[in-house]
């Protein structure tokens, strides 16, 4: 199969690209390196040493023979994906490629604004190269659970049945999403259903919940392959953070009480779902959503279990408890919904005592990149003025490093 | 009260801003013109002559003595509309300002991308401009019914209780937006919802329904305060573009069956609306929906109510059945709530004789003005691409004269 992974230099495609690759799929990464820069703009870093894109690939033909094709550019500029469709005649898109961290998004005006466009435009030129192109080809879009928010109800992948005043309709599952970030997330899910229902193309949404590790197979066999592994306030997401602040003899920080109930699920079981979609791609005219984590935790909950684990290790690993910088219910009803990738072949990699070990070793391996400044939130949900310092610029801790010259 | 009308040149603008500064509230026009330039790419004009915002501005001055600012500016330059507001101090935003045409939004992915970005960033770059200089500031949004599509359940006004699996929840009502340009009302939504939430905004969106008619009271006062009249397939809408066809002799153009259902509302009744929403805040922190129309009307009794009336006036007045541009049900359940306004005091003017006569005497009185070859729809939803001529521009018939320099 051709499949396009846009956004394949990023956390989640690069393992993607890999492994289909592994598979036998012909590879293409679409990428315009800007995960990178942000990391620039923030002054952080993964605290894996992630390799320049043509030496990792370099790498993985040295290693296993397999070529993979890259196209760099970005999504928005509608004359370079076009192409890149037409060129490469894909069977399957898979579509990373967006801005995805709620606190970046929440900066200020400027970032949120920047989320939006940047994800919506890249979505509506995808959606308009495809329906241009490649008509058939089946597109499989990273969506987020958190375009659902915390309702008090069972939430479901992606339409709900609903009986009203002695009707009844299947309707798409009502969003609440917390942040300019998965409200962009929202918009695309409108924007793909409505062009299945027009133009007649084919879509699968996986609803991803919160991904954790860094290892797979595939980036496990050399350190050239190895995947980002970020932990900053802002890319960072919790179980890694909490693992490389346990290394780091740093309490974790959990957001107020950490009631916070998320779906999660290893990276590896990412790969695995979206090759399950590839393989069983949605009907022409379908708009068709899987709910893609496999077990709830809560925010605490996760951070009780990486204590156990770091103990064990000898390691100190108290538990902080934050205000809450986000606009969340720090308690509240959860109950998702995340059968339909189990029927069709998903063995899910729950997460253990092993994995948590094997995720705090890679930090105590590099743990002299650690940047312990990086962990605090500096982001506020509500007071989006108060991220920014005088001069106008982002007020993370390494940010201010940098911009005070040291 | 201090009241920023942003999108006052347009047609529902106009009649707002006039009929609220007549109410002896200090009214702000703010509008970059943009309404205007359409019709000039478009090569359509609308039926009654307007005039410039000077001379009508100047007009309703020598009439009624008020006075009525202007901000000219565009709401996607955040400068501009943050100083509006810093400078105005605005105690109500009433929101026009949008691209407001489904099939404009539909005419390939230039207009599409052009709708959403122009609508989504200059609704957050209000939301932000608000959060920032005048916070207590109370939003009324144009919305419109076509976010709901038509769902097989009755329409609630903005949300509805879902029980399910012995729980229940008051939930955001599913959307299913019909074109580019209803998707991007349902994205203002949810970004809209999530300032409440997140900052305490305080927002009324009004989910308006098809308007019809052109003169209010206060327009009616001399022919240069005389209002838009649009017929053109991109921005008349149903019941205008049949009283033009019928006052031309030419045949009523039904979409299809002409089954669609729809809410409908006469022009003197959107400027009671949204003064209704003005006079009754929504609370801060609330996002509260009403959906603004006062009957339900399927396209065929509108051409049959337009023909009635046409044929006592001696017209010919045929009903011709096209084959519908759109994607949408031709026939379908419609029943849309709409209690929450006419609570607050709205009366309704219904759908009569008498004003379908005024409408068609309007059209009789500027028939030389009406030019018969923008009827005809040419924007095709399934099929953008045939929608522009081999050298790239919009194939409209009037569009075509002048590129063909006639």
């Amino acid at each position: 199969m051709r499949i396009a992974v846009l956004g394949g230099d990023g956390y989640c495609g690069w393992a993607t690209a890999l492994y289909l690759s592994q598979k036998g799929h012909q590879v293409a990464i679409v990428d315009n390196f800007i995960r990178r820069k942000w990391d620039f703009d923030l002054g952080v870093e993964t605290l894996t040493p992630i390799r320049s894109l043509r030496d990792r690939l370099q790498a993985w033909k040295d290693l296993t023979g397999n070529h993979i094709d890259v196209f760099v550019g970005d999504m928005t500029d509608y004359a370079f994906l076009s192409a890149h469709i037409r060129d490469f005649e894909p069977d399957t898109v898979i579509h990373f490629a967006e801005q995805r961290s709620a606190p970046y998004s929440m900066i200020d005006r400027e970032h949120a604004t920047f989320t939006q466009v940047n994800n919506l435009v890249g979505t509506l030129n995808l959606l308009f190269a495809l329906r241009e192109f490649k008509s058939d080809c089946h597109l499989v879009k990273l969506g987020t659970m958190g375009e659902y928010g915390t309702p008090n109800i069972d939430i479901e992948e992606g339409y709900i049945r609903i009986e009203h005043n002695g009707r009844a309709d299947t309707l798409p599952f009502p969003k609440q999403p917390g942040s300019f970030y998965h409200l962009s997330k929202v918009h695309d899910t409108h924007n793909i259903h409505f062009c299945c229902k027009a133009w007649g193309l084919r879509a699968t949404d996986l609803n991803q919940g919160v991904v954790y590790g860094t290892m797979t197979d595939d980036t496990a066999l050399d350190e050239a392959l190895i995947n980002r592994f970020d932990y900053d306030e802002i890319f960072g997401t919790a179980l890694n953070r909490f693992c490389i602040e346990a290394a780091a003899g740093h309490p974790i920080t959990v957001y107020g009480k950490g009631g916070q109930t998320r779906g999660f699920l290893d990276i590896r079981d990412t790969i695995r779902c979206v090759e399950i979609a590839c393989l069983n791609p949605a009907e022409p005219g379908e708009f068709r959503v899987f709910n893609q984590f496999t077990e709830q935790f809560s925010v605490l909950e996760l951070a009780q279990m990486v204590q156990a684990a770091a103990r064990k290790l000898g390691l100190k690993a108290e538990i902080n408890h934050l205000p809450d910088p986000r606009v969340e219910a720090e308690t509240h009803y959860y109950n998702a919904r995340h059968s339909k990738l189990i029927d069709l072949g998903l063995q899910p990699h729950l997460l253990s005592d092993s994995l948590l070990d094997s995720m705090i070793g890679i930090a105590l391996k590099y743990s002299e990149r650690i940047d312990q400044s990086v962990f605090l939130p500096n982001v506020n949900w509500r007071n989006a003025s108060n991220n920014r310092n005088g001069n106008g610029r982002l007020r993370t801790p390494a940010a201010a490093l940098i911009q005070s010259g040291v």
